[in-house]
């Protein structure tokens, strides 16, 4: 059967960039599950209404239709227990989501100031204006305003990232000798800033950089051409 | 074979509240393993000296020795791989490790400023002068001065445990339907508090609080007479 992920994309549809769409593109490649990934834009919301959906990812598989990348990871897990797990084990699952919640609720907000303004700027012009007025509305300020002192938010990234890097310090992988959908899903969010933005975010002797390129290293030939500029 | 736990303990040796020392007892209970709990006080070093340890928890099973939480518990699970499981896996042991780091790198410092001075008062008198010198010189101030504002310092807290609580909306224990190590690691937390102070950290209807309560409510016999005052 055939697979389609749905990503968001900027003006350049080679500019995948959104966090929650890596975190299924690398599930795919993890899976060995070969798949067709079709950019998508913030305002192209008839194109995925048959999903019940307004945002990305969308996973089509076959005659199935999923979206939330939490539901995707976990529906490619119990679809495809043949493959290589996304988890390994319920435990490991139940777990996870804790993973998922901190990417989600802290790392994601100390990145995302120091992103707004380069995001914009590779939009596709018909997306720059829902983007601007759904991100003013969210932080409260122009997107000009949101980060004042890129090299405070930086900092309090690098803090933020501190159990991550004390865990990276006694394993190469979130999941342990190898990489799992946690890895993934904390990956997303370097993969986001990766997609639209040139900025060193982390030292060159932090663990998590270290991580980040290991994580970098395994891509896929697509993704690896999707990360390229 | 018996097993002794050497615990932290107040004046009353019934105060338990080292967060280290109950992830240990939590794991022993979990796997069913009959135990004794040693209190011990900072000041006894020539006590655990025997471990090559100056703190504890200090495991002694049979003819063998451990300290440091995450080593004990790494011994319990691969000594009695026929008792209940702590991880539920290798993956799962391995992101268990994020969870740990978070407890005690995130977590612990969210709540540590609301408990010094409580810790202080029900200390034997001779830990007194250890305890506030080590934690003045930690905390680079007078201990009637580490928390100036406990309710800033508790909403905090309360903000600290953002991915718990998403991660408790979903379901019952960090662990998934059943509580895990990575339970006991935060648990520990809440029972320092305990231990030492009768403040309410939580909201009642927070899920973090139906979570700490559900906890509670699993102690065993002698930890619940250690819990209750």
């Amino acid at each position: 059967m055939a697979i389609t992920l749905y990503e968001l994309a900027g003006a350049d549809p080679d500019r995948r960039f959104s966090p929650f769409c890596w975190r299924i593109r690398l599930a795919l490649e993890h899976k060995g599950l070969s798949f067709a990934g079709r950019p998508w834009r913030f305002t192209e919301k008839d194109a995925i209404a048959f999903a019940d959906s307004g945002t990305v990812p969308v996973l089509v598989d076959g005659d199935r239709t999923i979206a939330e990348s939490s539901v995707i990871a976990a529906y490619l897990e119990e679809a495809y227990p043949d493959r290589p797990t996304l988890f390994g084990g319920p435990a490991a699952q139940a777990l996870t989501r804790f993973l998922v919640h901190w990417t989600d609720g802290v790392l994601h907000p100390a990145l995302a100031p120091l992103l707004l303004r380069d995001i914009h700027a590779i939009l596709a012009p018909q997306d720059r204006d829902y983007f601007r007025q759904s991100r003013e509305a969210r932080f409260g300020r122009a997107l000009e305003a949101v980060c004042p002192d890129p090299d405070a938010q930086r900092t309090l990234l690098r803090r933020t990232l501190s159990p991550l890097r004390a865990t990276l310090r006694l394993q190469p992988f979130l999941g342990g000798e190898g990489p799992l959908y946690a890895d993934f899903v904390v990956m997303g969010a370097f993969l986001w800033a990766r997609g639209v933005s040139a900025q060193a975010l982390l030292e060159p002797d932090d663990p998590v950089e270290a991580w980040r390129l290991r994580m970098l290293a395994r891509l896929g030939p697509e993704s690896r051409a999707l990360t390229s500029f």
